[in-house]
């Protein structure tokens, strides 16, 4: 938990890097520890990933997909903090902030088993990065 | 925003046209700008999709899998809308109505951002299709 | 409905067996009907599935990522009786308990088209294995 998918074009040849990239924006902006790592990718011909070129004013050209599932609660601030972060780490990548489209799902505590058939967060009670 | 995830076989040669056709049907239903089209496209081999052929007595034979992530909020009667619109939309297209699935996921104005790093529903303060 | 995603590597050579486990799982443990199955299996080059090798103190090598959408309202205790009866199901296919990594979302009746473009999980009002 978190568990982060990322989709992206197959011509892109930073896929590593571009994982390793957004999870160290969760680290640094909603307090995700550095162990808390979970991600699948999958690399696309570009055909399958479809997105608007300008819709709200982006110029879109090979768009980066993010799609994030997460313990619900954190506050507003820190999800815009979180957008910004991963914008800022990816661009020395490649991946133009026109090129960024990150969406969240939230859900519970009772929602997680990370191993061993056991739901680690309800005996954690909570998890890092929520206001208490 | 929406985002939606349309997984089908990849014997099928037209997943253009059906995308096309999913987001026609987002269009024509609950009121999502034309330029509002953010769609990924995974294609399988065929075991990878895997469908009970008769639950709820549809008949089953090659299923596509269209998951949305969108904003919640929508009523009832607008989902029924675009459900079936999405069907009409498609039998044309070579997907018969039986292996058409189809699923929603809601979540907030704040968790999404369409590009550079902005979370740009909370400055529009709703979503296009949404009842006010 | 359930819709379950399972990502593994594509060096599993028994992805249908994995695939056939998690439905008795879900059947076994929080009484989805057996021909209420619906999963997209995606096989991937191992570097596209990372996992922290040690969170929470489990030891990963090789994750199985399931990834479950369902109706809500099942109480807590099913939810860890289902993690629990997926890694009694699947070990003896070779995931260790270790390596299964679930996640549930989550939505409403209105949520589900499971064909022909209509909403039946509304005619029927509930769901089974729901509480009543």
């Amino acid at each position: 938990m978190p568990l982060v998918r990322i989709d992206l074009s197959a011509e892109r040849d930073n896929a590593q890097a571009i994982a390793d990239g957004v999870h160290q924006a969760l680290v640094d902006s909603i307090g995700i520890p550095a162990t808390d790592r979970f991600q699948i990718l999958t690399r696309h011909p570009a055909a399958e990933l479809i997105a608007d070129p300008s819709y709200l004013g982006v110029q879109r050209h090979d768009v980066v997909f993010v799609q994030i599932s997460l313990v619900g609660g954190r506050p507003t601030d820190l999800k815009v903090a979180l957008y910004r972060r991963i914008a800022e780490v990816l661009a020395p990548l490649g991946v133009r902030g026109d090129d960024l489209f990150v969406t969240l799902t939230e859900n519970g505590l009772a929602d997680w088993s990370v191993g061993n058939g056991e739901a680690q967060l309800l005996g954690l009670g909570t998890v890092p990065g929520l206001p208490t």
